[in-house]
């Protein structure tokens, strides 16, 4: 086995990405400057030493805590994601001006995934420390994601908390022709008086 | 800008790799195992010092000449592609067991590209000198594939070479109904007598 076939394998890990992509990704590699073969290999090298886990809420960051839970001005609602990305996607989205906290995953009993595994126990720390009013569960709208949001919610009934979750429904230019049962059935019963 | 930024900026600009499938992969990496960011940093770091072109056919290799072209039990008959990538997949389908010909692009003036940018000399060169007998020019069905052919066979009519170039039509599995007009009007100028 040569680099080349050595370098698609290692790339075909990467979720998404077949061996022809990966493939075609070396090739671009080889027909291209080798200085940005150098700079690109230097920075996924670096990747781990530049980013952590900020402590409080679990998001990557090059800084401790990361620059939103710095931030004091963000509202004192905390918005629960299961993954870091989904941080960055809520943030783009400018829709949500408060703060964040990364479960490191759902409960999923099947795959050993239990609520001992994620980030719960912080989360509660967080509410008196923080002073925080609402709990915004932004997991998805998947079995695991259900499982999870109802055993948060039971966990918070203790606290002093509104605890809510993002809406499910069709999506934005989505078709009602096709869109799936289970969708259907929650955009009607989360269906809004105009 | 932190190091994630950076390095989605630097994954991005792979063909067909948006901003969200670098994001994807930079994550991928933060989730997982730190050494596999390693390797797949030294990996990337060492492609262009282990991979070199061949001097006879211009194919990626780390050896010099390619197994390719070393390999003497290979049929007398040229396979001429735009790209190493090309050879690769030739190979792959094992329907070809003689040598191949990058020339490292395809004729388009609009682009810059013109037939002196192009391996074509030392492809005429090797006719000669490894006594090929067929050339068969395996560029893609484009304007641009097309003009290289055309170039290319006017050169060869001065060799003692039989020239052909690989048939163009349906693909297999293709449903008439959703084949454009061009590529229709050539599957019936290549019609085959059953």
């Amino acid at each position: 086995m040569n680099a080349i076939d050595r370098l698609v394998i290692l790339l075909s890990k990467f979720p998404g990405l077949g061996k022809k992509s990966a493939r075609r990704m070396v090739y671009y590699l080889l027909d291209g400057d080798p200085q940005y073969a150098q700079v690109l290999a230097e920075h996924i090298g670096d990747l781990h030493q530049e980013i952590i886990r900020c402590t409080v809420c679990g998001n990557f960051t090059e800084q401790e805590p990361c620059p939103i839970c710095a931030d004091t001005s963000r509202d004192p609602i905390i918005c629960v994601v299961e993954r870091a990305q989904d941080v960055q996607v809520i943030e783009e989205s400018r829709e949500f001006r408060g703060r964040f906290h990364v479960l490191g995953g759902l409960i999923a009993p099947l795959e050993g995934i239990n609520p001992g595994d994620l980030a719960i126990n912080p989360l509660l720390n967080r509410i008196p420390q923080e002073h925080i009013r609402e709990v915004i569960l932004a997991l998805n709208p998947t079995v695991e994601g259900d499982t999870t949001a109802l055993y948060v919610q039971q966990l918070l009934k203790g606290y002093q908390v509104d605890v809510t979750r993002l809406a499910s429904g069709l999506p934005v230019g989505g078709d009602l022709e096709y869109t799936d049962r289970l969708t259907l059935s929650r955009s009607f019963r989360g269906r809004i008086r105009l």
